[in-house]
C-alpha cells in the first residue's frame, strides 16, 4: 500500500529552545521511503541520531526566539505481513531471545508490575496467543472511554485503568502493561494512521508472539494496515513526536496521511494479524 | 587499583525458571579484566547478550527443578579519572549530544517528572556543576535514613522522598531523579563496592557533566574509587543482578571484593570527582 | 440470637503508651447487652468516650512499661431485621436525609472519588437497590483473593482493586467505595463475626437503602445474622480495635464468639437482607 | 471586631440538582451574629442540618432546571483570644481528651500517615508548642508556591508537597497533615477572610495546643483576626462551600467581607496566637 503523509508544525519560541523531534517514518524493510523532505523555517542546523536499540530517528534543532515551523512530507510503500491470528502462538518466556526480554520490564508509564495481579486475574486463564492480546484490546476498548482531556503527560497505565478513560497514548500504555504483566513482551509504537479521524499522530502497541512483533490498536480507530511507523519505545516518554527543552508555544499542528492512489475510505478496523517488522537473528537467541 | 571480586549465589528451584543474571563486570576501557570465571552447578547451557545501548552483559540460563548455584570470580585492574570537582561544569541541555538526552527522561522508578518542582525548588538556585550534584547527594544523605526493609521492588523515587528512608537502590533512584529534573542527564549503576559493610551488590548513579559520566554515591557507604561497574541503566529494573522468571527460592548469597594487594581498609568516602568511562565520539554531537 | 463473645489481648509495653480501644459491643436497640465485663491487668484508670456521630464506645488507657492485658466478655441478644432483598430500593440522592449525605464523601481509605469512573462503568447500569450492592459484593468476592499479608495499614480501596487481593478490611473499603461512587451512602463496620474461621475481629460495611442501613460482607466469610457490631465509621482509621500511641509489642490476641445455646455451626453465608439499626428521625429529613 | 460579609452565587442548572451549601457563619460564642439573611432565587424549600461533631451548618436545596442564585449576608462581631505564642505548649498525646484524638487520624486529603517520616525528620526536633506549628507554616509558606490551577479536587497533602505548589486548600491540608503526623491534633477550617486579595472563600487550619484550638494560615494571605469561621472538618471534603449532586454550571461567584467601621486596610499578617473557640468540658477528659 502506498501512502503520502506528513505533518506541519509551528511554534512561537519565547526563549531559545532545543527541540528533539521524532516524526520521520522509521527505517524498516517493510517500509520503502520513495521520497521524503523535511523543511525548517528558519533553516537551522540539524543534528540527527538513530538509537542503537530501536533505530528511532531523532532530529535535534536549537531554535532562537521568534516564529518557527517544520514541514515534513514523505511517500512510502508499506508492505504488511498478514497471518491467520489463530496460527500465532505465544512464546514461553523461557524461550524468548534475550534481546526481547527487556520488553517485559515495567517502564515509566507502563506500570506492568503494579498491574500484574489485575492482568493475571482478568486474562491469565484465556487461551494464549494472538487471540489473547486481541482479547486484551477488546477489553480495553469496551471498558475505557476515548476522551481527550482525560489524561495528561504523567498518566500511567494503572491510573488509566481506574479512570476508565484516556486517549490513544493511554490505551496503548494499558495494552502494553497487560501484555508485559502476562509475560508477553510488548512495546509502544508511534505512527501515522490512515483512517484516523480527526487526523493526528497515533499511538498503538506491538506484542512479540511466535518470533516477531505484531501490531495492536486498542482504540480500534484506524486500519491496522494503515499504520506507518515513526518510532518504537518502552513507552511514550521515549518517542514523543516533539520534546522541547526551553520555552515555547505551539501555534499550529497538522498531520496528514492519504493513500497515494486516492482510494481513501473509512477505517475498516480489520482485526487480522499484522506485522511490519521482519524477525532478525537475535543475540542470545534460544 | 587491582581488585579480586565475585559472588556466590544459590537457589532452590521449585519450577523451571529462566534466570537473567547481570553480575559480570562491565567491558570498559578503564576496567581491565585480568581473569574471570563463572561456574554453574549443574553446568547448564548459557546464553549471553550484550545490550547495544549500555553494553551490559546479560547471562540467560534455564534451570530445572532442584538445587542450583552460580559462582563468579574476577580479578580486575580499575583505572579511575580523578578531577578537581570545581573544574567540572554542567553542560547546557542545548549542547548535550543527542544520545545523552534520553537520560533526561523519566523511567519506572526514577519519577523525575513528578519531582521536577521539588528539585527546582531545592536545588535550582545552587551553583551548577559537579558541586550541585554533590549537594544533591549530601541532601539525600542527610535527610534519608538508610534502612533495610523500608522499601520494596516497586518503590519509586518520589515515594522514597516521602518515606525519608531507603536502601542504596532508593538513594540512587532519588539522586538520578533530582538530576534529570534539573536537566542533568543521569543513570543508575550497579557495582561491586569496595569498603561496603556488609558486603553486597551496590547501587550508585552517574551524572553527565562536562562531556563525561561522573560517579556519585548518595549513601556515602563505599569508596568512589572502589566501585567496579556491573551495569548501567535507566533504573534498577534494567540491571537487577538476578531476574528470575519461574518459581524459586534464594538459599544463599555472598558478594566479595578485596584489594588484590591485600591492603584493605575502611571506606574513606572521599568525595573527589571520579569517572570511569572515557567520553566517546557521539552520534548527533553538538 | 444470643451470643457470648469477647477478646483477650496482651502486650509488652516498651515505653508508656496511650491505648484507644474500640472493642466493646455497640449500644444499639437491636443489641441487648445481657452482661458485660472488661478487665485490665494491671487495673489502670479508664477514660471512656462515645462519639456524637456514630455512638462508638472508645476506651482510653495510659499504660506504663511492662506487661499489660485486657479481657472483655459479653453476652448479647441480637435482633436482626430480615427483609426481601427485592423489596429494598435505593433512595435517590436528592431525597437522602442531610445527616446521611456525608457517607457519600471520600475518606482516607475509601477513595470513592478516584473510583467513580470505574464504579459507574461496572455497576452504573445494574438494576438499583439491595441487589446492586449485592452484585458489588459478588464482584469483589469473585475478583479479589482473600490473602493475609497482601495489604497494610495504608492500603486504599483503589490500590486493593489493582492488587486484586486483600483482607476483610480491604474488601469492606472497596465495597464502601463503590457504593459511595454510585451515590449510595456507605460506611465501614467492625464487628464480632460468628462463623468466621479463624476467629478474628471482622470488617464489613453498611449501605443506606430505603431509609435504613443494611449489612453487606463482600468476603462472604461469616453469617450476616452473626455480625455483632462494635463500631461504625467512615473507614478503618476511625474504628481500629486498638490504636496505640507509644511503643509496645502485641504478645497475644484471641477473639471469640459463640451461640449461647451452643448450637454453633459453620457459616451459612445467607445473602438475605439484614439490618440491625432502626431508622431514626433525621435532622434535615426530606 | 465587627464585619459585614456574605456571598452571591449563581448557577445554571442543567438537570435537577441537590446542593449542599456550607457558607453560613458558624455558631460560636466568639462570633456574635448581629443579623443574617439568606435569599434563594427561586425561593425553594430549604433543609438544614447541624452536625453533632463540628456544629457545621449545612443547607440542602433541591433545584430544578433553570437559573438559580443564592445571596447570603451577615453582620458579625468577632472576639478573638490573643495570647503570647511562647506561652502555648503542646499537650502530650497521653493527656489529650478522647474527643480530640480523632484529629490525629489521617483523612482523605490529609495523608498524615504517609507524611509521618517526612514530618518527623523536618520538624521532630523543633521546640514544641505554638512556635513549632508556626515553623511548619513558615516552612510551607517558604517552599510552596501559591498557584491557582496547580491542584484539583483530588489533590492530597503528600502530592502538594511533591508539587511544591497549591492553593489555600492545599496549604491547609499540608499544615494539618504535618501536625497530625507529629501528634498534634489538627483540623481544616473554611472561612471568610478579611484582607484576602482577591476576595474568596478561604481555607486555614487549627491545631489543638494547651487545651484549645489555635488558628494558623500557612498562606500568610489574610489577617488571623479577620478569619470568620464557616465550618471545621477533617479536610476539605467535609466542608466544601457547595457540594452539588446533579448537573449544573456555576455562572457567578462573589465573596465579600469588610470591617463594619469601614476601616479596611491591607492584611497585616500578624502571627500572634489567635483562638476563637472556647475550650469545652471534654468527654473522657484527662
Amino acid at each position: 500500500m502506498r501512502y503520502t503523509l506528513g505533518c506541519s508544525l509551528s511554534y512561537n519560541i519565547l526563549a531559545e529552545t532545543l527541540f528533539i523531534f521524532n516524526l520521520e517514518v522509521a527505517h524498516l524493510k517493510s517500509l520503502a521511503i520513495l521520497n521524503e523532505s523535511l523543511t525548517l523555517s528558519p533553516d537551522l542546523r540539524r543534528r540527527t541520531y538513530v538509537t542503537p536499540d530501536f533505530q528511532n530517528r531523532y532530529l535535534g534543532v536549537n531554535v532562537p526566539v521568534g516564529p518557527f515551523s517544520l514541514e515534513y512530507n514523505a511517500e512510502v510503500e508499506l508492505t504488511v505481513l498478514r497471518a491467520d491470528p489463530a496460527s500465532i502462538h505465544e512464546t514461553p518466556v523461557a524461550e524468548l531471545p534475550l534481546d526481547i526480554l527487556p520488553f517485559l520490564l515495567p517502564s515509566r508509564f507502563v506500570s506492568s508490575d503494579r498491574l500484574t495481579p489485575f492482568a493475571q486475574a482478568e486474562f491469565g486463564h484465556l487461551p494464549k496467543g494472538h487471540q489473547r492480546v486481541n482479547a486484551i484490546c477488546n477489553w480495553i476498548h469496551d471498558r475505557l472511554t476515548y476522551q481527550p482531556g482525560s489524561s495528561d503527560e504523567q498518566t500511567t497505565a494503572d491510573e488509566s485503568l481506574l479512570r476508565r478513560a484516556g486517549v490513544c497514548r493511554d490505551f496503548a500504555h494499558l495494552g502494553t502493561a497487560f501484555c508485559r504483566a502476562l509475560g508477553i513482551p510488548a512495546r509502544f509504537v508511534s505512527c501515522y494512521a490512515h483512517g484516523l479521524v480527526p487526523s493526528d499522530f497515533h499511538a498503538v502497541f506491538e506484542a512479540y508472539l511466535d518470533g516477531r512483533w505484531w501490531l495492536f490498536d486498542a482504540t480500534r480507530q484506524a486500519n491496522l494496515d494503515g499504520l506507518v511507523r515513526i518510532g518504537v519505545g518502552r513507552d511514550a516518554a521515549e518517542i514523543a513526536f516533539s520534546t522541547p527543552y526551553g520555552n515555547m508555544q505551539p501555534t499550529g499542528m497538522q498531520i496528514r496521511i492519504n493513500r497515494a492512489d486516492g482510494q481513501d475510505g473509512p477505517a475498516t478496523r480489520t482485526v487480522d494479524a499484522i506485522s511490519t517488522e521482519e524477525p532478525a537473528p537475535h543475540a542470545g537467541a534460544a
